[in-house]
């Protein structure tokens, strides 16, 4: 099969000029490759018509597949569209899909359609309207010599209904690309060279047509197979294998599949167990409980957690015995195991987690170092403590103890805890 | 003056691919603008000779500043060095400073000096070397035909120590640029749009060498003041000035400037007062606890705080009546405000502070709609609370309620609470 290549071009001043992130080129690139389309160019442009000309002319050079994003707004800034039809050499015309669209989301809102707004109806008229039922400007498609040509609203979630509703189907459709099947395997607790060697000999074994690729984030790696092939079934099932053969090596470190985030796959565990869980907290200052509590319908298996911040409070509200903080100090395998105990009993849970460290930059010595954190769970039949050697900056730790104590809480579920 | 322009090119197949986010060019694109030099350009390409050629041929026709990151690490894919020289028609040539350094930080962490990482000290001979001493792969400056070029490392805290050490100040000397100051005026809790009218007497009469950005984030708008000028000393009391004028209009929103982050001024103005903070908080889970915590040295005046998810908890650990819970319900004026009183006297502190909403997405009724939020203040003297009316998004609503309850504080405490 012939490649397929991708420019991906960002219109807009505020990007240009570093007022505002851009999070749609990587997303966009990250779809096209799943569909077997590479990215070899991306670029920014302003709101501004030689610059969009130019680098309209500089893509035709290379790729394919032209996306742009921004500039469609009501407002003169906005000129993308005027600037595609001088570039096809065509007219605006009125498109009566995109007028009812944009009327239906006034009258709905209560607002009386303004001329400005007509205005958005307006498109080259080569193109095909693509209409956005999440927003007011059009997106358009175009077909011309070959190649392609999308150009999309900035703002994220315009961008990403346009893309999923009708971009990427068109573009598998006009290039007749052959059936692609992603699959994540989300793993935790383990470095990204440590799970490559874990895996070196089923990663070898692989067949030519499912690539392998690692996603590494923080205290995380995911897998992604991407298969290829003409039978759909098969290539689903293939996969499904390959998946079983790596689970053999590094089961214990997968937690998930495809978009599934630790704090959900940990709430369903203890939903399904119908399992209460309570967190004491001391470095993590609530970041354990934000991570369990962003999650919808976790208030159906968290009854709550206490930030005990000051060593009183450990000893007050989380019974810590004060001859224990004296002895072994607050960061210490004996004090964590009294937290998670006895907040499991005192906020009325089955399952108590906490968490005691020296998150930094300042409260370090040599036996204990910045990094250095202590993190239990306890279930009532046993609590198991383990010991993290972290880094040096102050955020990065707290939430990477946050994390690995929920994960703690996932393998000892999964073990039959 | 004439202007400056700058193209910023990214090498590297992981950013072109989606695979890893790209913070650099936002941040060098802000950077540049404060030093009065306009991105025109931002291209991504590929660990490819040929298109970093072709970037490089194209990015002259245009910038008089061409700032390159990325593919300067010893592995083979990363070629940007030799593709530099090939550009410049120059050779590589061993650079002491480069090899001192690189040498100094293998045996600080105790290895031997590996060929592949004495490679990194080789770089084009047309170069001034940029010594990094937070990495081992240089930077390099070429000055040529009146441009200006950089090549940096992708990595974020390499790149950044390489602009703010050399490079920001060699372009202000070639380009000898005029003394620009900037001063950023932090707000919370008013929409752009509302402080564009409170302050707009004001902006209309802002001098033409002063001019405003606003800089709009999650519930908070920072004012961006940027003069120019040839006397240093007159242009920074010239915007002081300004700055009291836009006080006058606007103090009640002004909680810092520069580099100030809201959770750091509370605690700042916590520490001034020697006063101690304790939060209680159901809907934000645990959120407000870690914008607290996340502050390097918020041991010494935060106590810690109770996530009291269930009713049960709210009763038990933070004595809320149970009959205000049956009479008017969890979220509540009359139950958030018991929580920041009890929360203060049970965990040993002056203040407390306290949330109670429905963040949703479930939960949410007629009464009581999604992003309804109970938040209050007690410091033993008075109790203030407050209804937030916020949106549909759950993290977001747990965020807001969280900064909003902080600036409550803010504003007790400000207003000599």
């Amino acid at each position: 099969m012939k490649d397929i290549f991708a420019e991906v071009i960002t219109i807009g001043d505020e990007i240009l000029y570093g007022q505002i992130t851009d999070t749609n080129t990587q997303w966009i690139s990250a779809e096209l490759s799943k569909i077997g389309v590479k990215t070899i160019r991306k670029s920014s442009v302003g709101d501004n018509e030689a610059q969009i000309l130019q680098i309209l002319r500089e893509a035709e050079t290379r790729a394919d597949v032209i996306l742009l994003t921004g500039g469609l707004g009501p407002t003169k800034d906005d000129i993308t569209k005027k600037t595609l039809a001088q570039h096809f050499g065509t007219g605006m015309v009125l498109n009566d899909d995109a007028l009812a669209n944009v009327t239906e989301i006034f009258t709905r809102r209560g607002f009386p359609l303004t001329e400005i707004n007509r205005q958005q109806a307006m498109v080259p008229s080569n193109c095909t309207c693509l209409v956005n039922k999440v927003g007011t400007a059009p997106g358009m498609w175009f077909e011309q010599s070959g190649k392609v040509y999308a150009s999309m609203p900035g703002v994220p979630h315009e961008m990403k209904w346009l893309m999923e509703t009708y971009v990427l189907d068109k573009i598998r459709a006009f290039f007749n690309t052959p059936f692609i099947y992603h699959k994540i395997i989300r793993t935790v607790g383990i470095g990204e060279s440590f799970l490559a060697q874990k895996i070196e000999s089923w990663e070898d074994a692989l067949p030519p047509h499912i690539r392998l690729a690692y996603l590494p984030s923080m205290g995380q790696v995911k897998l992604r197979l991407t298969a290829t092939g003409a039978d759909a079934d098969g290539v689903v099932a293939e996969t499904q294998q390959q998946v079983d053969e790596l689970l053999k090596l590094a089961h214990e470190y997968v937690y998930g599949y495809d978009d599934d985030e630790l704090e959900a796959v940990a709430g369903r565990m203890l939903r399904e167990r119908s399992l209460k869980l309570a967190v004491a907290e001391s470095c993590t200052g609530g970041y354990l409980a934000h991570m369990i509590t962003k999650v919808p319908g976790s208030s159906d298996y968290f009854t709550g957690g206490v930030v005990a911040y000051s060593n009183d409070l450990k000893v007050n509200e989380l019974g810590v015995l004060p001859e224990t903080l004296a002895q072994h100090g607050a960061v210490s395998e004996e004090t964590v195991r009294q937290m998670a105990e006895n907040v499991r009993l005192r906020l009325g849970a089955d399952i108590g987690l906490a968490t005691s460290g020296v998150a930094g930059p300042g409260g370090g010595s040599d036996e204990k170092p910045v990094g250095t954190v202590w993190i239990a769970y306890a279930d009532g039949t046993k609590t198991v403590a383990k010991k993290l050697q972290l880094f040096r900056d102050r955020v990065l730790n707290i939430q990477m103890s946050s994390l690995y104590t929920l994960n703690l809480m996932r393998t000892e579920l999964a073990s039959g805890g």
